[in-house]
């Protein structure tokens, strides 16, 4: 089934826009987790039992792997999702942006050797460093739009002509970029007006929106503005939210509890 | 010692400014090079073995790991160049660019689990994303500026104000992002008009280029066009027009004798 189908159907089967992010952060596991021969995988294996219900896809983020050598369990905890809860998509977060057959190998790491469902990139480089990757026409390609750090501003809202520079990047992803109809743009839920001028250019696409939880987006506002005119098209991720609720031999439950409360507060406003 | 002091110590001691590029495509290598172990390592330790008295530095290529599982071997060769040629710098070419607490994940990647001297990355999240890997000061930061690749134009060309995007980039890596003295531009060899206009802007700045060899860039105006006033500041390098100059037993000479000739046309220029 292709990404965006995968990601409606669990969206309407879990009745939720929710992503839950695997940012493993070994320091921040429970104790006797981190005890544990392969204390990431068995943490997230944790979080995932207890939020499978609850999501519309998880998005694993790649530096917290690489960062500690634990590719293996990046693999593991992809593999896992896949075998137990196989309606679940699996977003690759690892922004990768190169030249086309540099790409052609970041291509192969996610959707071959960890199969992945959709992968994050930076449109820095321009189309040929994306065609790679939106050639997988099953797998997502989710482009970086508008982001939701504090120094994205002073990039992205440049001034391109009389649009800003997320806008052009909008623009293109729509007309230019999006041939295959797999394509998806990464839009912070930060600032809610510039959600409603991106979803203004892009009719109905979907966005991935990372910035509520831990990173303070509104819920409200962004949900009002993000959704498409199907009452979807927003998949709100939050990461150390969810997953770093509680840090004691609770954490699942508390990633649950807090699951259900950022699902139901989305929905309140949809 | 500071990469930039390291970079400029071993094109004085090798009279290079040659960087080879370490991008392995296993099934590139000779058959008897495939059938090893680690064909990776091996394959990479030929090529060092055959150039690092001829180079300013290693530039080994994220994906091409990534793509096969081969972390281990990228740790090796590392390891192998630092044990072996330790006066010869290593820039993990990853193009990473992330929120701050993830590019601090990607930092530790870099300088800690591989022990590189430096790593590209892409400035489109801004200086956040930025700040994380110019905190190590021993380490360069080496910013995609004005890349080599067709589809970069679209992009980096676009008009802000009277300048081009590339060009806000470079002033605001000259102005803003370099309060470490530890960053350098990505700027490709496939129009010196280009180059020219940033070395205009950046002063004395180092930049990595590539876009010789393989992507057909000029030598001559390259070089001109590219060096600071000490007739240095540019780091040229060359993957696929090196390592893959033969694919026989005798391609470490192949390699060997490709690097010869492009750092000798490049030192013709100087």
């Amino acid at each position: 089934m292709r990404f965006l189908d995968q990601v409606q159907a669990a969206m309407r089967k879990n009745n939720s826009l929710l992503c839950v992010g695997l940012d493993p952060l070994p320091e921040k596991f429970p104790p006797h987790i981190q005890a544990l021969e392969q204390p990431i995988l068995e943490f997230n294996r944790f979080i995932i039992d207890a939020t499978a219900d609850l999501v519309c896809a998880y998005k694993p983020q790649a530096a917290h792997y690489h960062a500690c050598g634990a590719e293996d369990q990046l693999a593991q905890t992809i593999e896992y999702i896949k075998d137990n809860y196989p309606d679940i998509p699996v977003i690759l977060d690892s922004k990768r942006g190169d030249i086309g057959s540099t790409a052609d190998q970041y291509a192969t790491e996610a959707f071959e050797r960890y199969g992945a469902d959709a992968i994050t990139i930076n449109p820095y480089m321009g189309i040929d460093t994306i065609e790679p990757f939106t050639r997988y026409e099953e797998k997502g390609t989710i482009v970086l739009c508008r982001t939701s750090n504090p120094g994205a501003a002073a990039i992205q809202n440049l001034k391109v002509g009389d649009d800003f520079l997320y806008e052009v990047i909008a623009r293109k992803a729509k007309e230019e970029w999006n041939s295959h109809n797999n394509l998806l743009l990464v839009v912070g839920a930060t600032n809610p007006e510039e959600l409603k001028r991106i979803r203004a250019i892009t009719g109905d696409m979907t966005f991935l929106v990372p910035g509520l939880g831990a990173q303070g987006g509104d819920v409200e506002a962004t949900v009002k503005s993000g959704l498409n005119s199907q009452g979807e098209g927003i998949i709100v991720n939050s990461s150390r939210g969810i997953i770093y609720a509680a840090s004691d031999e609770n954490f699942a439950e508390a990633a649950r509890a807090a699951a259900i409360e950022l699902r139901d507060q989305v929905n309140q406003y949809r």
